[in-house]
């Protein structure tokens, strides 16, 4: 039987880097794959179809609800993000890793689905550090700013749902911590018994 | 509460090379403690006390058993090795991980009163490569080779007690096995459930 790839999944308030942490993990780790989500959200500065994102509109996105194609999905700040099935299963199926940057309402909801999955949660160094990095970005409003950092704070509450966590204070130390995680599974004897067994009991 | 310091325990068949990686690692990762069994064996060319092992005779161990001082111990080839218990428990108090190097008998026993450690089997990259290696370092007779074979054979059923398993088959990847596994378990929530409650939810 045929090992299945590993579900990676990154989470954390907005603000904390998730989307820098796992671009620079993949090009660590380039045989990792990256799911890509759907959004009904408008496209920024820089975001590429495709690759940052599949941009659709919001009819497009009932219809994937409807016809069960996405693994999770969540309303955040009025638009909708999901992620589409088909890739990560036949991903994970062809033994392959994969890794998901997701908001908290979807982690939860793919932890639901797909326990086996590695939940990974990002976090500040403080929440102040966290209002400057948010502030310092620019895209928010004073009432979105202080909406995200109430959000943030009913998110760690939830922080024992994950298996691991990593402290965001700087890039390269985050991703080689990620790095370790993603190591580490490999190496979890759980997931590779019948191999063990089958390498060293059947050369006997 | 302080945290406590995390004991890996690396185990694996006679041969395997569990010694020459342990020693490795701790070049890497000076922060980390190695406990020295006590052992009734003969010392062997270039072993030190004190380093290799503490070298004592077969009373004093049986009065350290009887005391209550060895946090397990185990008869191989007629030979008694026991761990120390005093130097472990105030490390890991102390909030320092310690690293363990242990033949399997005594990994199970420490599993039973310890299950909070980290159980890692090393793997060699085939039975015929263990023989090898075995047979190579030229130590045994044919006799014992047999048995030190027949006994890995039996060790490797038991690997689903283990957390983590590395296959030893050139030294620096075993290291960086090791060192991953060693950082995840640093990333994970459920060691640190208490200091990230109060990093995040008291500040505010």
């Amino acid at each position: 039987m045929k090992r299945k790839g590993t579900l990676f999944v990154v989470c954390g308030p907005s603000g904390v880097g998730k989307g820098t942490v796992c671009k620079e993990l993949l090009k660590v780790k380039p045989e990792i794959g990256l799911s890509i989500s759907a959004t009904t959200r408008e496209r920024r500065k820089g975001e590429t179809e495709g690759v940052s994102y599949y941009f659709i509109d919001r009819n497009e996105f009932e219809d994937m609800i409807e016809s069960d194609e996405l693994l999770e999905y969540a309303e955040v700040y009025g638009n909708l993000y999901g992620t589409p099935k088909k890739y990560v299963l036949e991903q994970l199926n062809k033994g392959y890793d994969i890794i998901l940057e997701i908001d908290t309402q979807g982690a939860m909801q793919i932890k639901e689905k797909y326990p086996k999955g590695v939940f990974v949660f990002l976090l500040p160094p403080s929440m102040e550090e966290l209002r400057n990095r948010i502030v310092t970005r620019g895209r928010d409003s004073k009432d979105n700013i202080e909406k995200r950092l109430k959000c943030a704070n009913e998110e760690i509450d939830f922080i024992s749902e994950y298996d691991y966590y990593i402290i965001n204070d700087d890039l390269t130390g985050a991703v080689n911590s990620l790095v370790s995680i993603i190591e580490a599974e490999r190496c979890k004897v759980k997931n590779d018994i019948c191999k063990l067994i089958k390498m060293y009991k059947e050369e006997i």
